[in-house]
């Protein structure tokens, strides 16, 4: 099958790809390399099944042209940063909303009926009901990040209704694994390179947070796109369990044999918008035979081992 | 008090005007009078407390520069039908979420804190539950007009979050009464002026609908921006029945003494994306003591009434 997939030089972007072209399979990369590294596709250079355009999905014609042929897209071009949302209020918009659009428009034009989109656990806000389900009632949002997610879950839900098309939407917790570029697994590893005596942190380090490795969310994704048949298909995605921002501080300390000061800066949330505990009811996903192999704990210790032998991945992002 | 009111040219934004200057306040109204009539805001421009600002909500520098000095937006610009979405697939976008997130960031620009917004029913898509509370499950959009409104919603409320801002959501059943201008009565209407022997009617006559006369839509407005306090506050609109399409049919003949034959299309849809039940649960919002005083009934009447001593009107809409 040819797949296309936007974000192709990305963190997920480009495990996926991996996988896609190891399963057999042609894919088309589109990336506009802005956060994506183009050294992430240089097994994939080596397939000739692979191919990269570089381009941006905010140009619609670019990318109108490059989907022609493909069968499935994978839309994983973001602005991921859940963080920085109020800094740059219309980033959100134009890279999440409008360009998921400009990618319904594109298989419209071209014909490709199915499509797999990468929401986020964000679009929940602060949610009341733990673990949280798929059907949870509506929230209200509480960050740039999630409303433009949440946005472009409707979008592809009203194509698929008004123009047949067939839908995968995952709503993912934290993703980590090689290739991992940022969040904060990445922020303290960063910070404790630099000065291992001390440790800032954003809140008071008892934030709940839900992780998932990356080649688990890949297994996710491949097996619903084979096995579920809705026109409109919205799994969660993520472990069955949660663990506090301090518990991810002690494993990443411990990988690095540090025991640096914490320096919290003391509120219940790290930034405006931040979710205070996330942790997402899978069920559905597991009913399909999914199982995560790795725990959170295994996770992070992985993005850890990646982060000390990829330096220049590190020393990239500053 | 200063208003900033957006679709002040049209069906609900010229009423809200009149109401808003009978009470006393001050209000700047927004159209780029593409869909709003100027006619309709004849009664406000005698009002040396009303100001109409010619303009479109997706040109952000008049935008940002009209609402100088407002402290309340209404904000009611938007492409409101929800039925031809597929046909200009990026209309909704554009006009509805983008718009939106233009009002909001000029209410930034200009240091505006409330805003009260013009939402849909339509946002349920096929709704599972009847009466339809606010605190539904996380609906499937199955309209473009629904993914565009709850888009919508979803930066007001990131806003609030990120910026301190206040938001009233309000979502609509189909509102009737003076200066109603689009929907089925105003089609059915039309029809039956040109040719009273027949009536085409676009489903199966069954689909279940609710109406609200206008000037109920308004109070339940004005009531909620008044008492509803939180920083995010939701209501539906509606009155607590609903009709079929062949129940209005009736009162429109009723009302203008004919009995064509009716010419069903059969399906159990009006239009793709059509919800064949719209009834939605309104007791947030008269909680608050809003009590509507025109029945479904009553509303389609004084409508029809409208709209026989407003020829010019219909005949504008062909």
């Amino acid at each position: 099958m040819r797949f296309f997939v936007t974000g192709c030089a990305g963190f997920i972007g480009s495990n996926l790809t991996d996988r896609l072209l190891a399963a057999g399979h042609q894919v088309v990369g589109y990336d506009n390399l802005s956060t994506g590294q183009q050294h992430f596709l240089s097994d994939a250079a080596r397939s000739d099944r692979f191919t990269l355009i570089e381009g941006d999905v905010l140009h619609s014609p670019t990318l109108a042209g490059a989907m022609r042929g493909s069968e499935f897209v994978f839309h994983l071009a973001a602005n991921a940063d859940v963080r920085f949302g109020t800094h740059r209020p219309r980033k959100d918009l134009e890279q999440n909303t409008i360009a998921t659009v400009n990618v319904l428009e594109a298989m419209r034009h071209n014909g490709v009926r199915r499509i797999a989109y990468a929401s986020t656990g964000s679009i929940y806000g602060e949610a009341q009901i733990f673990p949280t389900p798929e059907t949870s009632p509506i929230p209200v949002q509480t960050s740039l990040y999630g409303a433009s997610k949440i946005s472009a879950e409707a979008f592809i839900e009203a194509y698929c209704e008004g123009f047949g098309l067939q839908a995968y939407i995952f709503r993912f917790v934290s993703i980590l694994g090689e290739r991992y570029t940022h969040g904060h697994v990445f922020d303290f590893y960063k910070q404790l390179q630099i000065h291992p005596d001390y440790l800032d942190v954003l809140g008071n380090g008892k934030q709940r947070k839900s992780y998932l490795y990356v080649q688990d969310c890949i297994d996710a994704m491949l097996l619903a796109a084979e096995k579920a048949q809705h026109k409109v298909n919205i799994f969660n995605l993520g472990t069955d369990e949660y663990c506090e921002v301090d518990d991810s501080i002690n494993w990443i300390c411990q990988c690095l044999g540090v025991t640096p000061q914490r320096r919290y800066d003391g509120r219940d949330r790290g930034w405006v918008g931040d979710n205070p505990f996330i942790f997402l009811d899978c069920s559905a996903m597991r009913a399909l035979g999914w199982r995560p192999r790795l725990t959170i704990r295994e996770a992070v210790i992985r993005t850890v081992d990646y982060l000390r032998n990829a330096p220049s991945v590190v020393a990239a992002r500053t």
